[in-house]
């Protein structure tokens, strides 16, 4: 098939560049422009402050950066967004009246009922909301978001617990890298040699968007701090399960735990979403947030400590599975879906 | 009164620096021997590795280090114990026997029912332990030990909510500074860009010391964590409690929690042991380590989350009240308590 | 005497935070006042994002900020600015014109030829050009700068050898500290696990100032770069000297050196302003950027590297005697001097 | 053609991590075995602590540490050696002895005459050295060495400079990786917040290494430094040039700058060794050290200071252009020069 076009807005900051990284030799998108914010826009793409690990794609460096602008967007099959939630709150909705697929990233409408709020893994189902949604806002176009990153870490590992042993609680404390801040987010001055205890909203989303997912009113604390880690965001989880278990049923539940996008085969999904990991000190940021190429959470330090009391650590990349790696996967499962456009 | 001489073991590790740090002009000891492994042995203090953020003490890096020798030992009238578990396991009981009084922050003995566990502010009275102690074991001289860092940095702020609201749960996820592993106990390799989700014992340790302090069989669960910080653990609590709260008592339950130290005026009390704070993203290790000199335990976050769960961040300096600092105090109510040899 | 009453304007910074702390229980001034920005202004001081290793003193957090207004600026005896240059280029002339003593940290008018750009070891006598700047300007008051923080830290060790061995050339390497950017100059992003070669400004400003400074056209050749560490910026230094030397001889003219301020005892003056160090892998800056309490500069790594090529390492706390201790040193001289207003 | 077998000796540590991870998909070499030290030998190296940012290659994952033993070591047709120095100068010429090709990142036997040290870039034709090596020594296999991390990150862009300008004196300042010094060779208390101006050996390295590599008695200043940085090391250096030039044509000849390894196309040599770059603030390490894939000198901050007097600042990442990546080219170099056994 031809490629399906793609565009990029806010695509100058972190996430942005994740979505240009991902989608450099993506086999169902071709990336076709990108837009920015007017600070940007007129400028190649080759000369912002790129600041992923690996050089940018070449083809990315040769695009002209867009200014924003609902009004002249141009032709494509598909928007990712990673724009600031106030301006996307604002822009998001406009392109989806005016007949564009829009998967995003920013955190405006992820609590709406007809808005999937999708880890393609977890709650694919949720996809045919957009039909609904394009009904009652008689919308062409439409809007998926994906959860908050320390959602979509904590959820994956815990459907499969859930689905088999229930839950009835969840502890969480969270360890963020500080790549979740965008670029400017954290000064050095204040994360070097320390941690700072507190993300604003954080908590709150951890809490609704793992209820809105699982669909059910589930209690949850959480706890979420920032670390001197520049990708991939830890969670020490304890859960109450409904019925008993051994730990190496757990372990293997995670491990064979397997969903639509693997059925699929869509080309963003990990062959394992769930690694979980018999090495005592793992997962760590460093070593583990690359597995499947971002896209798998690693799951370790997985204990029974009381009659169905279950502790263990996940950890995800917070820039892929966290955010644009998630939202190219969604984009993916719509395709397949037949419910685009 | 002349002052009481004091004697460091294992005094060129993190433990040891932050004794000599602390007993440098202290009005009660007065430090006059070091000693250490072989290898250190011979040298002038001033000759080690000095890894502390403020210069070596002048009257300290004068001090000749002695082989440790527990048949050749100065007469001094209290040691302070900084050696690793295994060589304390061996060492600290033939001192005892010799009729010297140990104080000991190495992890041997600790749980042992004759050996005061002390926190000065939370359990002063188990002092008194050291009468069974020297009775059933034929010691003219006496052990005690401070707990584990990451235990007292819990206990201090649990006890009085714990008197107040009463606990029937913790869950607890540690985030501790590097030099709590001693000087090469994490490569940087390890660390940097990075935490590790594991530290070996702790998780043990803080369960069973915690329900030995408290003497209570208490039903906690802790995760504990390696982060790129330097100096101060952080501790993301939260505690079931038995009664119903407010936040704002709590805050000031906290905050006005005094106990025997701080009656007697000891040297080393800090003025508030637990400082709850309003910022509400504090505490933070970099900027709250050194409140009280570092014998304070900073704790924000506080929330309630529902009814009768409490939620808080706790933190303290793990060499200093989590180590040296505790011992001294421990110390310090010691000479006050008439139990002296 | 009645404490001479002074005023810091740009008080909410790292800089600003410095003098306040400096000042605390200065025997000479009493901080009376802070201004800063009008974001900040009307808040008490102990409500800003206090960021030193240290809690803030507590008479200095019961002051009330001050929207910065040159036209309604307080009686005081000294004003210390920590002002953006831009600001501090408008307003810094305004106060001097108004009668008031300014001591500046800004770079602005650093290199004007009636401006001391103090060192106070270093060019102690330049403070008389106070007399020609005031008689040229018309202005009741003054100006006095401090240079730049790398400038101070290298010239300090460079002053001796300068005046001992006379220097035909120098070649500096800077890795300077993320707090010499400003609280949110450096992002975490871009400084964890890296290193940035390029500071703007930076190596013109040690080649012109040291050229002032020395009152020589001096070949310097300097490279400022960034490293993830919190306070203290080292240097690596080569020295083409005149007079040949041996490495002993150098480590006496830099141990030895005493100028106007230790002989006035002002009590900013570190004992010893430049601290040789034998140890082989210093200085450091974790280490080493409290000596003198953050007024001495620590040179190691002393080396002859062929004749007349001499090596070594310089370390300065870059907040302390790089900026806020350097300037309340020059305020002290000049309160010994004769020349206040 | 059939793959050459290669082995790697010193698998285990960081270089050899390195080694493992850049053979896994190599066209010309297989990586049929694995030794250590007896630690580690019998276990599987999928068991080690691996921590390299992108998972282990699986297959390596399967294979058995070998005990290293000279005298049953497997028929290879290649070792690639990351053996301590003192190890390597016992162990490396027995197995030139016996027939063995060595390709080896240990600093022993680097100075010898007739032993190759290798940039294949810079001094392709010093592999001839062999053959005098091999005659001499009356060995059947041979040994080829690379230089040390430091030295060939200067020496790759010098090489152009050099060969167009000329080079009268060198002054360079390094800011090292944590890795350039093993797994366990830097602690993280050492260097967090912090650096050391200091690492043993490495000075003399970079002056004697370069030396010998450019076949001239070359005036070399080195001071070397250790940063919190974990891969890429970073050179800021100063060149006096014998002619005069203009910072375009550096840039240029920089850029154009191709070798043999480049002109036969060998598998590991990236297209341009040597990549100025534009960008005011670069190199940077997390960000420049990829470029190549981990094989090219990214140099920035170009400079002309005054005349002949050029600056610059030069980065590489150090366990594979500096090590892992350099040794696997000069193998590939021996592939195609018929000097092979």
């Amino acid at each position: 098939m031809d490629k399906l076009r793609a565009y990029v807005v806010g695509a100058t900051g972190l996430v942005g560049q994740r979505y240009v990284q991902l989608l450099a030799d993506h086999p169902w998108f071709e990336l076709v422009g990108v837009a920015a914010s007017e600070r940007s826009a007129g400028r190649r793409y080759g000369e912002i402050n790129w600041v992923l690990e690996t050089p940018m794609p070449s083809k990315a460096a040769e695009l002209k950066i867009d200014k924003l602008d609902v009004d002249s967007l141009p032709k494509v099959d598909v928007i990712f967004s990673a724009l600031p939630s106030e301006v996307a709150a604002r822009v998001e909705p406009e392109m989806a009246r005016r007949g564009y697929v829009v998967v995003s990233n920013s955190s405006n409408m992820r609590l709406e009922p007809d808005v999937p709020l999708l880890i393609p893994e977890v709650n694919p189902d949720d996809l045919s909301l957009v039909k609904e949604q394009r009904a009652r806002r008689g919308w062409s176009g439409l809007i998926i978001k994906k959860p908050n990153c320390s959602t979509t870490i904590l959820d994956l590992p815990l459907k499969p617990v859930l689905d088999e042993l229930g839950v009835s609680k969840i502890h969480v404390v969270t360890m963020q890298a500080v790549t979740g801040a965008g670029y400017a987010g954290v000064p050095s001055v204040a994360i070097l040699d320390n941690l700072i205890p507190y993300i604003k909203g954080e908590e709150e989303k951890i809490v609704n968007e793992t209820r809105k997912i699982f669909k059910a009113d589930l209690e949850i604390y959480a706890t979420t701090t920032r670390v001197p880690v520049l990708d991939g965001h830890t969670e020490a989880i304890y859960v109450d399960t409904v019925k008993d278990f051994d730990v190496e049923a757990v372990v293997e539940l995670m491990a064979r735990f397997r969903s639509v996008p693997q059925e699929l085969g869509l080309p963003t999904a990990p062959p394992q979403p769930v690694i979980p990991t018999r090495a005592i000190d793992r997962p760590q940021p460093r070593l583990d947030r690359m597995a499947g190429r971002g896209m798998s959470v690693v799951v370790g330090r997985i204990r029974k400590l009381a009659p169905r009391k279950l502790a263990f650590v996940a950890l995800g990349h917070n820039t892929i599975r966290g955010a644009a790696g998630n939202a190219i996967l969604a984009a993916e499962l719509l395709v397949k879906s037949g419910l685009w456009a």
